[in-house]
């Protein structure tokens, strides 16, 4: 076996070699390497700790004799001596793997001290109290770790003389109390390990290497690690940092602190940073003395703080980043000891991205990779002021970021009635369904007590910007009551909360909040990412306020425009469920065109407002029963409404007997379905059996329609084919509307998209009614009218039949959250409450694929796709409107799988624009 | 324009190519060159049709010249002149495309009459009111068709005739009144077209022609191709075929009939076929005579006969295929004048396939190929006997074919009851559920009022090889009265009813039935098979019953054994939802422990009947809620129950007004759930509140577990891993009862098979079980026990993941049904009640696709996997479990996909031994 070099001085280690040196270890060598003063020392390697293990625990051959040249270099450096009793070099001996496991590994501190050598601390810090303190820290700090002591009894030890001494704290023990503390902590080492404190230097040091090696595979490390999923090729071994003690605690002229080379707040280019005179680094952590700013040491240490300022050009200039940093002042002398690049939150991160750019510190590329996409959310919604003392009274699930505050209402209808009335609404429910919609328009912010982070509210309020928190699950409603409680709490109908919908966090009353940050700063960056990425970004919208949202934010186009929504506004439900409820063609064509010219006035404000963008239009897509009433509460309606019927003819006979029980059923049927009050008392036989049929009615068609399973059953295009004339109508309204505004001179670019196709044959014949109704418009208005055709592929056997898809479709769009849940066969409102949980938690699956694209099996199947269609069409455009498109993560897979564009919730363009950026210039590729 | 040839007598007409000559051309030239007697004449060609359309319904210039040289060759061979006074040439000129359109075409028969010519008809065959009564058809028959005549007065003048004869039938028409309809008739056509009826026989042949060649273009021509989508590819155009007319009404020596070379109805080698003497074709038909057997003719034309003898033997060596053929005989002289293939049952089919080969007509490749895999299915279920004269009292869907006689019975616990005391039962339900299967057991039969073929009643019941009858819309069943109506007639309960599974019929009463056919012919035909065949046929099987009756059938193992049908079986179902309902892991645990014991046995069992061949096991699939009671009984249940217990509480204040109501209500409850009528009367407030207590905590186990799209639900190995010791109990009693015949000396085989897999992660965790309790079960035995792992691939990820998925499984099951809805994105139930139909009918889907593999879709998806699984383990089994396994096309598909075998149920597997021998012998290629 050929001897490996296993010891590095910080000035011989090679500072990329992070894997050899661990993060710590490569960190110092480089602050070395670029002239900063690290104090003496050296690394040992990560290999030598696989040696350790390898050859049973037990320390390579010959790397104590490396240690001791290494030691006799530091003796060197440093001018003090391992073990000298006058000038004693003290060590920290600190692990450090190639990846930061905070906290999990051991490290110990003031090696080298004995009796002799604390004498000489005490004396040369001319603190006495310090010297034997920190040797009493040592000692105990050195059994536990090294040896394998109990730590128990050295609690106890101390604790006893604190009784003894008639003191609380540790700091108020004299100097000879501690002595005695000492010679007890020596004795207990005697009594637990059949030997004397190890007081040779040279020894310590070899058991404290031994305990560091060890402590890589102790139990809670290997824990962590599984955790953590940091595999043997990401780290393996840790290596050992001995490092010169230095101390801040030195007098006046000393002092430790940490900084920032820039504000990490505000990310302004202005040194930031605290410390404390005559005190140790602890210190500044503990906060039981209040640090000073940065500034102040220019006055107060003007030479040193010049030292420090020139560390700081120093830092950025080589790491070209911002840093944040840790330092010791011993004596008037600087150390560093430690630096990494410095956590921002998202205004800083932009901030300074274009401010080193501007510096010349770095590029564009540099500029735009250093901000995390997923962080611009940070600056799209309001914010809690971080400086107001407020504690939530419930916690669910954040859906929607974001901070609304408002008047608890519990139904749509009357959320939508007092939004209009300018009242700041946060509608409350157990869930929400399609049919509360309409309320979300009036409301400030949705809370929910049921559902996930994909649950109807949050989607529908993802999709509008509005802060949702859902899945409250402390919270009651009582819709009968009109309140809810959580736990002690009571809150009634008209009384103000505010929600935080990152966090997913409910206050009581109106909280202090802080408005959005989006200046010039982030429109330059994001100017950039425009100018890098290859991915158009487009926006999923539905309405004229979110397609000028979109464009604002810096959308290319709306890439899915649902036209349901526009059947789902309230004026309009009604005819559509009159059409829906129609027996005969007839019928239907009659609703139909009552609805046509308010879907065209629909499109003319969207299209005019996205003028010269193109804007991808999707025929109806939901299954019709999602406009009727849900079977379940018809039922109970129904059933209620007979009740009372029954008991109004049974009334005749015992009129006195049952009136109790009627004033009972009728109060219930009031409160569950909201028949005002006033009303009930002129109820008569023939009025509630004129509901009763009424319902009757609606019953049977909801139950014809209702599906054993509804995500797979009868919707999309689907619908067009059983009712062409809903299609048509769609159609002829696109048409109209892009000829008048031609003829206005304004530039419509609508498209349109086809949902569920899973045949080519359902597209040809939409491309048929397309074809006629196109005929005719054109000749109505004497002019061409050019309109694409395209298909949602959201339906697998789309996937396997791009070929034949692509000879009609000019354009793809992959409807994600379908295309998953028909991949993995997971229902997502059943998945997420049931077994997703289950899977994440035993690692079956990393991601929420509903989240995030599952890139092995969707992602795979939708290449395969794009492969397929483009053999046959080689222009042909392919984007993604599923919740994905706005995921950074999933738009990486867009780039690298060659789609043309995203498109996502207008609130998340902005990251998607960064994240389309990033993709493309780290030049993402397929895994597959 | 190079003039092409448009006529070819039979004797140069090439009979390969029908489709020029058309099909009845193509035959009469073929028959013409084996040497049959066939009448002269000629054939023109379907290309002269499309001149004719092309050069806008104009006949191609030369047509009529080379008509008139065929008919001089006619005249020569027959030795008689078109016109000719003395020995008039007669003929019939027939449409003919290349394939058969039955009725839709014209023909007219006996051109060449005219004044002259019938004469000569009369004198010849010395029956003047023969030729006077042909003239007059000859007449009507060419005005309407040829020249456009309406036809009523044709009629008219026919009645008047009669009415003024005072006769009644046109037979007893004397020749006079017969002549003087013809100068009517004649009379009539000059009014109606202006000219006079055409004498000249070239004249009516060019006009006659040309009628054929226009009949191509009607109407209800183009309406039958468009509904049998008979495209141009397979048919353009109609040839006309001109045949001398040849008469079997020419006295005692002459005669008439049709015959088939082997007996149709039961395959049997013996001359089959009937005639009439002195007769014409169409009284044959018109079944006015009766008939005489072909033997009668032995004695009565021995001459004849001899000659149909030769022409029977001369027609099978040269088809090698049974002819059903047309013959007459004129003045002893026989003439062919038409042969085909003759249709046959499936026993004929089966019989004359195994006989022929031995007579060495034909190969066993022939043999296998002439009989339709699909038809075999006759020979399987018991029939109803023809000759009974039976009317169905309502009709519904042929789900599952047989016959079933027994008595009616609404619900499943008392079929089951009913059925084990040897009465025979038809289940009556409007629609079934799991929970119903029970009943199946005990049923002979069951007939459902709602639901399609792939309903739960079809499915299961085809699976057990029992009849069923569903979707029978016209009944209406009273559960409460214990009844059910069909249209006028009520069928109580307890009477007995006859259903033809087929056909999808049900009859008052017990009608008498055949048994089914399954002789040595078939078994040698499918050991024909079994040496053709790449394929392997395996059964879909649960019981060692259908195991055995599998193994009887000629499966080659068992591809599928469903293990839920075992929980759900009487007395397990309460264990099984006792540790359903159980709170802690330790509670399930001990259900589980009470089901083990009852699971081995059954795999015991199996495996000891198919010891040597491989079983399937699948480990548990179902979601767990689909063992409990439906959500929307439990909550009526629930619901009655609350409203007794309001009254009975409400009863103590006023005991007479109440009664009538609460009794009114009990009856209600005890109808609906079967609670038996004695109990009502001692019924007590607790006791309806402890039932309520119980079923409340159903209900809430119910609730949590239903599911919005069950079929993507918490099923298969999702449940597995949710609760590891569901599975961990099937494993260990699958090696436990392998271990134990083991012991015995049985070789079993069975494999263990995980549903619902989309990733590896999943199959990986029950390989992990599976390993751990083959160690515990081969230490407690002693001895090895190796079992393979596969999976059902029946979720799309896991096509995508095959190669990954592979490398832990050792074999493939494609589960057809579960991938076929997740590919379409189709829900089975909902879309065959609701929009299936629709696709079929627009022509969107040819099939279903439930039953028959959607090649192009899901058939690529699974070669996808396929190729991807056997790039990592070449030696990858493979196989098929969904339904779509027993059908003739998709095993062609699985053939040429290379997989390794098909699973079906047990009445299929004879369907499909003979399938895959036919995608052997056809070497079905993959279409991409």
């Amino acid at each position: 076996m050929t001897a490996k070099k296993h010891v590095y001085t910080f000035e011989k280690g090679d500072s990329r070699n992070k894997k050899l040196l661990g993060g710590k270890g490569a960190g110092l060598c480089e602050m070395t390497s670029i002239g900063l003063p690290v104090p003496p020392g050296f690394v040992i390697t990560t290999e030598a700790c696989l040696d350790y293990y390898e050859q049973d625990r037990k320390l390579p051959a010959d790397l104590m004799e490396e240690v001791a040249k290494g030691m006799r270099y530091t003796e060197q450096k440093s001018g003090k001596g391992f073990g000298d009793v006058k000038n004693p070099l003290l060590v920290s001996v600190r692990s450090g793997a190639a990846i930061s496991m905070p906290g999990m590994m051991d490290s110990i501190l003031n090696l080298g001290l004995n009796d002799e050598t604390v004498a000489a601390l005490a004396k040369n810090t001319k603190n006495e109290r310090f010297a034997y303190d920190s040797y009493r820290r040592f000692i105990s700090m050195f059994c536990r770790i090294a040896l394998g002591v109990p730590g128990e009894k050295f609690d106890r030890i101390l604790e006893e003389s604190r009784e003894k001494a008639g003191v609380s704290y540790d700091s108020d023990l004299s100097v000879d109390v501690l002595k005695k503390i000492v010679s007890e902590y020596k004795e207990y080492c005697r009594e637990a390990t059949g030997s004397p404190f190890p007081a040779e230097p040279m020894k310590q040091l070899e058991l404290a290497i031994e305990a560091v090696f060890r402590s890589w595979e102790s139990p809670r490390c290997i824990a962590y690690r599984k955790e953590f999923n940091i595999t043997k090729d990401v780290a393996n071994g840790t290596a050992v940092n001995v490092v010169t003690m230095v101390f801040g605690n030195m007098g006046d002229d000393s002092a430790t602190g940490v900084a920032f080379t820039r504000d990490p707040g505000t990310g302004e280019n202005k040194f930031f940073g605290e410390y404390l005179t005559n005190a140790q680094g602890e210190d500044v952590v503990a906060g039981i003395r209040t640090p000073k700013t940065i500034d102040q040491m220019k006055k107060e240490m003007p030479a040193a703080y010049e030292e420090l300022d020139r560390v700081r050009h120093l830092l950025e200039n080589h790491y070209h980043e911002v840093q944040d940093f840790e330092f010791t002042i011993e004596r008037g002398t600087l150390y560093m000891l430690q630096t990494r690049n410095g956590k921002m939150n998202a205004m800083a991160a932009v901030r300074t991205s274009v401010e080193m750019m501007a510096e010349g510190l770095i590029g564009k590329e540099k500029a735009l990779l250093r901000v995390k996409p997923a962080e611009l959310d940070q600056l799209m919604h309001r914010r809690l002021d971080p400086k107001a003392k407020i504690t939530a009274v419930a916690e669910g699930i954040g859906a929607s970021p974001g901070v609304a505050v408002g008047i608890v209402v519990f139904d749509a209808d009357e959320a939508e009635r007092l939004g209009r009335t300018g009242r700041r609404i946060i509608l409350v429910r157990e869930e929400t369904k399609p049919e509360d919609v309409h309320g979300f328009f009036g409301a400030q912010g949705i809370l929910t007590s049921r559902g996930g982070k994909t649950s109807h509210a949050a989607v529908v309020a993802r999709g509008m910007g509005k802060p949702c928190v859902c899945g409250c699950e402390n919270i009651k409603i009582d819709t009968e009551k009109r309140l809810m409680t959580i736990g002690e709490v009571t809150v009634k109908e008209g009384e103000t909360i505010t929600i935080e919908g990152g966090l997913g966090r409910v206050y009581l009353g109106e909280v202090p909040t802080l408005d959005p940050e989006f200046g010039s700063d982030l429109q330059n960056l994001l100017s950039w990412a425009d100018e890098a990425k290859r991915l158009d970004v487009m926006a999923n919208a539905d309405t004229p306020e979110m397609a000028s949202r979109s464009r604002r934010l810096g959308a290319q186009g709306i890439g899915l425009c649902r036209t349901e929504r526009m059947f789902n506004l309230p004026e309009r439900l009604p005819i559509v469920q009159a059409m829906i409820l129609s027996e005969t063609r007839e019928e239907r064509q009659h609703y139909l065109d009552e609805l046509m010219p308010l879907q065209k006035k629909d499109f003319l404000e969207i299209l005019r407002t996205m003028e010269g963008l193109p804007v991808t239009i999707r025929l109806l897509d939901p299954p019709l029963h999602e406009f009727l009433p849900s079977l379940e509460a018809l039922l109970r309606e129904v059933g209620s409404l007979t009740e009372i019927k029954d008991l109004l003819v049974a009334r005749q006979k015992t009129i006195d007997e049952f009136d109790h029980i009627l004033k009972h059923q009728l109060a219930y049927y009031a409160s569950s379905f909201d028949v005002k009050e006033q009303k009930l008392d002129g109820v008569e036989l023939d009025m509630i059996e004129e509901l009763l049929q009424e319902k009757g009615k609606l019953l049977t068609k909801v139950r014809n329609l209702t599906e054993v399973n509804p995500m797979l059953g009868h919707r999309g295009v689907r619908v067009g084919l059983a009712y062409p004339e809903i299609y048509e109508m769609q159609i002829r309204a696109i048409y109209e509307a892009t000829a008048e505004l031609f003829k206005e001179g304004v530039k419509a670019r609508p498209e349109i998209m086809v949902p569920q196709v899973c045949t080519a044959v359902e597209l040809d014949f939409v491309r048929g009614l397309k074809d006629k109704i196109c005929a005719e418009v054109e000749k109505k208005f004497g002019m061409q009218v050019k309109i694409k055709l395209g298909t949602m592929v959201e339906v697998v056997r789309a996937c396997m039949r791009a070929d034949r898809i692509a000879e009609i479709a000019e354009f793809f769009s992959f409807g994600t959250n379908d295309l998953t849940q028909a991949t993995f066969s997971f229902s997502r409102e059943d998945a997420e409450n049931k077994f997703l949980p289950l899977y994440n938690k035993r690692g079956i699956l990393q991601d929420n694929p509903f989240e995030t694209i599952d890139v092995n099996g969707v992602g795979r199947l939708m290449k395969t796709a794009i492969e397929w269609g483009r053999r046959v069409r080689p222009e042909l455009k392919v984007g993604i409107c599923g919740e994905q498109g706005g995921d950074p993560r999933s738009i990486e897979f867009c780039h690298a799988a060659d789609l043309n564009y995203v498109s996502c919730s207008p609130f998340r363009i902005p990251i998607a624009r960064l994240a389309a950026a990033h993709a493309q210039i780290k030049d993402v590729k397929m895994p597959f």
